[in-house]
């Protein structure tokens, strides 16, 4: 597995002002955006000042954390926000929109946005940070029109950012999960680094390197992607394929490749030492049938002999071809001796069909009985690499850490990009105040009732370290903020903080937080990025910020796969009560006779 | 529900030679495809001549057919294949790849490839097509370097196009499933339309741009995503959503909004006109509570009146913000009637909450009852669209179609453009010859071995009309083609072709096939995209081929929901020896003691 970081990830905010993706412009939008604003412009109400945000419902995958993500291209669409000419000329001409005045277009998409977006305040929570339902994750400030035309691409760009981040930190943590079983492999526990490799299986290109950006940030390690590689700075890896392997047919196209061999300083045949091991191997075998020379494959011997030479420091070798076993660790051996004599360390093996767990096993004892046999071979059979790559999704790495395994590295491609188990996030995006009233959507269905307002959302830390969170509390923005309890050693009531259940009226509770921290900060202002921040704001930084919350800060009561435990989001007291009595002034009386 | 169609779908095969996401570049890859390259670049292997094929192994969604799609932006990979200086020096630069020697970089990668491209030749499946596991879909015919190159890159943009116009065509079909219960609320059984709603939840701009373009293919009628409406010339629709309704607080903002009556030719204020339909609900309702004034929800009504007088030709509204039937349906029928009056036909409710069956049937009722009170507006009310939009799947529309339900048309976002029910493919690609010689990829799981050879694949058909396809027979392609059997009346085994399952020994059958159509056409061949029939191929062409495939020459034994049957593919007698010979011999015997 060769790996990479001389370009240290460095995609920052608002550095680059276009976004990623040719197709993030202002026209990726929804029609209903275009046809309201018209709307509100033909009645007058088009600039008038409105509150949106943007959040979601419930955590994906069954869990109970979400990671927010997409903020950095959502920052590259609010600075080159615009319609061009010709965008204008297909409004015009869509049937869609052929009864609505020409001025509509000119004056007001065309030329009249920078008005709108000179007006415009947006506050986001930080990239990378550990979310939940019904907190805002970006409030948007601005007029009714502008609030429109921003809705459907926000939305775009929050959604599957945010999913994969949060999909690829579940697996990092399935993956590491405590194994006591495999310490029969290993000396000490040592973290098992997962690769992303879904380019091929992604929903398109753009999927596929939001897919490798977004992983890397959810704790990967690298990507299999090159354009991801090269356009955000993260460490691409990878081999070889099946392909490789069947493209050699005999040893014939190997016999003269020759190896530099550091210990005897010259150019030497390697083949020439590899078989000397596979006809060792052959005599040491009791079987007066099989003939000596195809006791394993020949063309996969011939590939991984070729490999060897073109990438000695880094060979790892996909063994399932022909037959794990029989064949393909077998030569792997024969090759793997032959570069130690040589005096390379060789990297491992890659298994992509099979039972994982028992075929892993089996490559450690293999591994293991060779040092056993010649303990000088300590140095390059102790740390091999056994890579599994076949359909891995959450649940198969939860299984595994349940059984006894050798594999210390996981590829994970389809289940991780496409978010099998949860394709969507669901994050929508709502009115909350209008002309400075407070708005709120009712439904049918409780879920779906929205908390009315301009609200601002403070995490409140306990513990000795003060670092523990306890909760997220969301009150108005013209309230008081909430602060640290005046105390900590003696904490009277006098420091309590009253929360409640936004729902359910019995839920209640008074939080004496030892550390308060506001969870938004304006990002986007006056047309501009607001980039307080901006050497720090890169790749690498966002995903160290991310494994800091999970594995320093929150409980893995609300990490782990099994029961996890809902993470409460309460509101001030203020709140609930203008929340409800909103709802009953918009509810209508039902009748019945 | 606006809809659009001036520009009629023309995004043709080879007209725009740019792919239409700036992502889709030759670095688009797999690294491992980069050091494979490599290492037969070292060894002198790059050049030689190598097969690939792409392929899938299961149908999609339970199912028993797949769409395949995607060849278009294929094409467009092909004629702007490259790598520029600007990636050289990035590849050049990265640990994965620092040992290698720079020649292959600027000899090989930067200038060696138009040799590589100008001698490649694909042969692909027509786009569009109805397709089955293990048919080759395209065919790479090239050396081993650009086989490789191609690989990742042409399986992402494959793989998810072709899944979505799957899922489109088998929501379609579930739409306009037979249901006898709603001719209930409709003289004749119409078709149901569905529109894709899924920007915002896709897996990024591309794959909701990919999702638009391949649901119109798989038989959507348009999108509610404005760029692909550009783009690709597909119908635009969409009216309003809930934060519309929600900046609506009373009946003022419209109280002097006038609309131009027709039948009176001047222009009226038209909230007089509803109001008089409220007022009158109110008086006719015992109840002696309920203030006349607020009998549904003032802000509701203001937005619908507001909506009406902007888009009077196109008034559908969304009718669950505050309660569907108490407030919404209400509401919309006083401003339906008003329209009516001033000579609009309006347009009819979207539902996206609740019991859409029930809650749509509710709304049908209402319809129906408003034109036995007063016959003269029969016009007005009867082709009263109902929009259902709220997480629509496969399996809720064939639920509906077993229920009483009033919908007649679908907006289906989430669960079609993320493929919900099962988000990728899983196409792959294999090398099937190497040097003139077949190659077979073995595994422990017999679904991943590959069929070797070159090969071809011919679609039998049957029937009194010749358009009933009885299997696909996949045979050498240096086998001399099947032809239609000489007699149809008199079916003799002189007109017989031999057909073999490939993996069961068993099963075999004799087929006297009425018409025989090669699959694959050379589409790309010494650097050029080859278009013998370049008006024709946009992409209203290739939806009418797809329907024309679904409904008037497959069964629906292999499209319905329920137990859908198996689509046989069969091989001919030399290639199912070929292949397990093959097999055979590359298998490694398994020694036991």
């Amino acid at each position: 597995m060769t790996m990479s970081s001389t370009t240290s990830p460095t995609a920052a905010i608002g550095v680059n002002v276009s976004p990623t993706n040719n197709l993030v412009r202002a026209l990726l939008t929804d029609l209903y955006q275009l046809t309201m604003t018209y709307s509100h412009w033909k009645i007058g109400k088009v600039d008038e000042p409105a509150v949106f945000e943007l959040f979601f419902r419930k955590n994906p995958f069954k869990g109970q954390y979400t990671i927010f993500c997409g903020l950095d291209e959502s920052l590259k669409l609010l600075q080159s926000f615009q319609f061009t000419q010709d965008d204008i000329e297909y409004l015009k001409s869509t049937p869609a929109l052929e009864h609505c005045e020409k001025e509509f277009f000119d004056d007001y998409l065309l030329n009249g946005l920078n008005g709108a977006l000179s007006s415009l305040k947006v506050y986001s929570v930080q990239e990378g940070t550990v979310v939940f339902p019904k907190c805002p994750l970006m409030i948007i400030e601005g007029t009714l029109g502008i609030g429109h035309l921003l809705e459907t691409t926000l939305l775009n760009l929050i959604n599957y950012p945010s999913l994969i981040a949060t999909n690829a930190s579940r697996m990092v943590l399935r993956a590491n999960a405590n194994n006591e079983k495999h310490t029969n492999y290993t000396s000490e526990s040592k973290p098992k680094p997962c690769l992303e490799f879904g380019l091929r299986r992604a929903q398109g290109p753009d999927g596929a390197c939001t897919a490798s950006k977004y992983s890397y940030v959810g704790g990967f390690v690298g990507t299999s992607n090159v354009q991801a590689g090269k356009i955000f700075g993260i460490p691409i890896s990878g081999t070889h394929a099946h392909s490789y392997v069947q493209s050699f047919t005999s040893l014939d196209v190997v016999s003269q490749l020759t190896l530099y061999n550091k210990k005897s300083n010259k150019e030497e045949v390697f083949l020439t030492r590899v078989l000397m091991y596979r006809t060792a191997k052959a005599n040491s075998s009791t079987s007066s049938s099989s003939s000596t020379s195809s006791i394993t494959n020949d063309g996969e011997l011939a590939a991984f002999c070729a490999y060897a030479c073109t990438f000695p420091n880094n060979c790892l070798c996909l063994i399932d071809t022909y037959d794990t076993i029989v064949s393909g660790l077998e030569n792997f051996i024969f090759v793997a001796k032959a570069l130690d004599d040589f005096g390379y360390v060789p990297k491992g093996v890659r298994l992509d069909s099979g039972d994982l767990a028992a075929l892993s096993a089996a490559c450690q004892h293999t591994f293991q009985k060779v040092i056993d046999d010649e303990p000088t071979r300590r140095t390059a059979f102790t740390d091999l690499t056994v890579v599994a790559s076949n359909d891995i999704n959450e649940a198969t790495l939860v299984e595994l850490s349940r059984k006894k395994h050798g594999i210390t590295a996981f590829g994970i491609g389809t289940n991780l990009v496409t978010c099998q188990a949860q394709p969507a996030l669901g994050c929508v995006y709502k009115l909350v105040q209008f002309n400075g009233e407070p708005r709120i959507k009712l439904s049918q269905e409780l879920v779906k009732v929205t908390i009315p307002g301009v609200k601002r959302v403070y995490r409140f830390f306990g513990g000795q370290d003060k670092k523990t969170p306890l909760l997220d509390y969301m009150c108005l923005a013209d309230e008081d903020p909430p602060t640290a309890a005046v105390s900590e050693e003696k904490e009277t009531s006098g420091g309590g903080i009253i929360c409640r259940h936004p729902f359910r009226q019995q839920q209640r509770l008074v939080v004496f937080p030892s550390r308060v921290e506001p969870l938004h900060r304006l990002v986007f202002d006056r047309g501009n990025v607001v980039d307080d921040d901006n050497d720090d704001n890169c790749l690498s930084k966002t995903r160290t910020y991310v494994q800091k919350q999970l594995h320093e800060e929150f409980s893995d009561t609300i990490t782990r796969y099994d029961n996890p435990k809902e993470y409460d989001v309460m509101v001030s007291p203020k709140l609930y009560k203008y929340l409800h009595e909103l709802w009953e002034k918009e509810a209508p009386i039902e009748e019945r006779r």
